[in-house]
């Protein structure tokens, strides 16, 4: 994970921490428990793993000592997909016990952390195990590439230019796998406990305005640049789609409600610069260049994406002129991701 | 892990199997349970890590069916060291869950695995939160080399001609560890919850009896004719011990006793040859060849700690050297490990 999707991770974090906050008073105040399981589901890998439990775990002591409790026994689950470099996340777990005690004193050596690998999109806890899920950014990954984007051409993801066809067929999925997820943490969760989730979203009910979409047309301009170039062929690129759905908040409220299973306490959204070092002390003169730091973030995310799709003898050129293609845009109007960030609780 | 290392553990978990069945009937009985926790301790990564869970689990399942009872929901916990390689494991998993379905049918899908990083010298789970512990050949490895080996030139383990003191420090470190991890589980496994437990050990009372120590031995008189070649600083030798005890029955009952909270109902001893394939069908030339086989399994066990102390240019050399010792009093004795499995149930 590059220092720049490490920035962004941190700041949608701290935009999220009062939500957190708030979800686990909530918790706390309904049921105070001896032993807690929490989960952070998509988490990675990388210092953002341990960072978002690092926050979570701190609030649960925080909130706990405010309210004269001290801390019970958490238990935590990483979950990412089998493929994901646990072995890492382990590796750095001394030095994350330090980094706990450090700010918790005592308690910090009743947290227990574990690897929990499969999709969100189906089971990967016992039933009624769970007090409290954590997810950030991960939630806008689709289980697949929707069907049905052949008409898609010379666009990556949804864009002004998509077909009617081809958002519905993204909404579809988005749909279907949200809609599993819910059902599945449903089961997963005892009753009371909560989930904070932070997608990459939109505020506009549009699903192809420049507010999620823009990033990928830029990328798009730099892949449709090589094909006309001879460089990558025209029909790879028409067959290439990113599956991904950034949601607005009423949809996301929408698959909540038809499952039925949850309260929606809070629904927001907050944004994020695409150059995450924007107004912050640059330590170097690199992170001042956000073209430069915006398209080694979107390096980071795509990569795997475009090699498995192209092969890995075109990145370098696609990100180079990516990174002047973002530059220049950013130069010239406000670009920001969009965060949706919903906090539930399980129905008794 | 070595085809070696996987058939003496899947000749000592058939072993053991039966001891595996009766713990698992009795905790069946003894409350049935709509969840369970269960914790392979030790697991390694390779492919008998998987064929550990994959016969506990089947027995679970069959239990529960001679019961009329239908299989509750597993949650399983493989633990080592943070160091271990997870990732090999969890990319297996997709297979596994296959093997499970083959054997059990319906309710494959309720059995979550997951990982568990950490020392089982030290707490690893909530108190009272598992059913059921499962280690095998880990628990004669120790926390530390023991302290005060000075005396124990010429030897990398417990051997004939080591001076009691050595025997002693051996023993008390065996002490320390044992009785701590017994208090860990003690604080984990819930009221009527078991453990099956299989050390490398020894029948004999005598600690360093041929049994256990000789395999060790032989090891030794490749790294002296080394020394005495000039290959090896004879003080880099006389500086390297091995951290393990292979304890007696005897010696398992005791701490286990001194603890206080566990019911033995089970302890027994076992053996299996050191070549693994001895009377099985060899599917290559190179199975028949014992002392390859011994050599290639010793290696996988010792090679990190020989290249810890020593570097690595010597590894070749010391296990081919190692292979024709072996093969020669392979071809003259008889030479087994000794398995000490103890059973037993948390007091209520």
């Amino acid at each position: 994970m590059t220092s720049s999707t490490l920035m962004v991770q941190k700041k949608v974090i701290s935009l999220t921490k009062p939500i957190i906050e708030e979800a686990i008073t909530n918790l706390y105040c309904n049921k105070f428990p001896t032993s807690l399981c929490i989960a952070d589901l998509g988490c990675s890998s990388g210092p953002n793993t341990l960072f978002a439990v690092l926050e979570v775990v701190t609030t649960l002591d925080r909130v706990g000592k405010k309210m004269g409790r001290q801390l019970p026994e958490i238990q935590v689950f990483l979950n990412d997909l089998p493929g994901n470099d646990f072995n890492t996340i382990f590796k750095s777990l001394p030095r994350f016990q330090k980094d706990l005690e450090k700010r918790m004193g005592a308690g910090a050596e009743s947290c227990f952390i574990n690897g929990a690998p499969g999709s969100f999109y189906g089971r990967l806890f016992p039933s009624k195990s769970l007090h409290f899920i954590h997810s950030s950014y991960s939630l806008q990954w689709l289980s697949q590439i929707p069907q049905g984007l052949e008409s898609n051409k010379g666009n990556i993801y949804m864009a002004n230019s998509s077909p009617p066809c081809v958002l519905k067929a993204y909404y579809e999925q988005f749909q279907t796998d949200f809609s599993m997820f819910l059902r599945c943490r449903s089961e997963e969760l005892l009753e009371g406990g909560s989930m904070v989730l932070t997608f990459l979203g939109r505020r506009s009910e549009d699903p192809s305005t420049k507010e999620c979409c823009y990033i990928w047309e830029l990328l798009a301009v730099a892949l449709n640049d090589m094909v006309a170039e001879g460089l990558i062929e025209e029909e790879k690129m028409d067959s290439f789609n990113i599956p991904q759905y950034t949601p607005s908040p009423a949809e996301v409220k929408c698959e909540v409600e038809k499952e039925g299973s949850f309260t929606i306490s809070r629904l927001e959204v907050s944004e994020v610069n695409w150059n995450a070092y924007h107004g912050e002390f640059c330590p170097s003169d690199a992170h001042k260049d956000g073209g430069y730091n915006v398209a080694k973030l979107m390096r980071a995310v795509a990569e795997p994406l475009l090699v498995s799709h192209f092969g890995d003898g075109m990145i370098e050129e696609v990100f180079s002129r990516y990174q002047k293609i973002v530059a220049d845009r950013m130069s010239r109007e406000k670009t920001e991701f969009i965060n949706v960030t919903v906090s539930m609780t399980k129905r008794g």
